[in-house]
């Protein structure tokens, strides 16, 4: 089974309303929209995608939790510092709910979470310790044991 | 603000357990565990990590829910239908409960859904429209409007 994470999906309750968020709040560019349940976006290596949460549950079968603060979190890293600062403020100003403001981190970088819209947490951060390619891909150093 | 995920982090219960199911499981190899509460998977163009709930909550500042039919879901595509099957029994034998079975989806792939330890959903699909790239990447096709 390769490695690799093919798709992260958001349920949100409103999809509209966190589509505009990512798309007319931060400018990502949606890739498609093939109902008003979903709207997919291409990021590195993979999609990130908006899906009504009547949608999941009826596709799984079962029920979808309400509670905003998921089990999952999302991150977005930056290649400095400021530009931690710059994005907290865009996400802030495009209708995230601040959640921890942009300070040093226990494990030697630099870190905020905001909600979004629907509910989730995103990171948004700088690890001096991951480099940020030129696509904005991260590659890890090698393995290294326990 | 560029349009990508760095990270994707399922909080979990217990690091051992989950890690025990991706590495030996699943044969997924770990890059760097730094602390016991934390795992740090390669995949493509980030990280994926498992991390111990209670350090999450201390890290936000708040409590993360113990629903585990979580709000975001993550996919694992395949190549092909047979390759669903076999990814879906081998994720079981290693672990995941079944949630549903793989089967024609609505939207025109072959999908299933497993629950793997520590609680979160993870779909095991064939998109017969999305290319998985010799790395395991995906590229969307251009955008389309709606």
């Amino acid at each position: 089974m390769e490695q690799r994470i093919s798709m992260t999906t958001l349920a949100v309750p409103d999809v509209a309303q966190a589509r505009q968020f990512f798309e007319g709040g931060l400018g990502w560019e949606v890739n498609a929209a093939p109902s008003p349940e979903v709207v997919f976006f291409q990021v590195i290596g993979g999609v990130f995608a908006l899906y009504s949460r009547d949608a999941l549950e009826k596709e799984i079968g079962r029920g979808v939790t309400r509670d905003t603060t998921g089990a999952i979190t999302l991150a977005w890293n930056a290649r400095s510092e400021s530009e931690v600062d710059e994005t907290f403020e865009k996400a802030v100003s495009a209708g995230a709910k601040p959640v921890k403001h942009p300070e040093k981190a226990f494990w030697g970088g630099y870190s905020s979470y905001v909600e979004v819209p629907g509910g989730h947490l995103l990171e948004i951060a700088h690890n001096p310790f991951w480099v940020i390619e030129t696509d904005g891909a991260i590659t890890l150093p090698p393995p290294q044991p326990d």
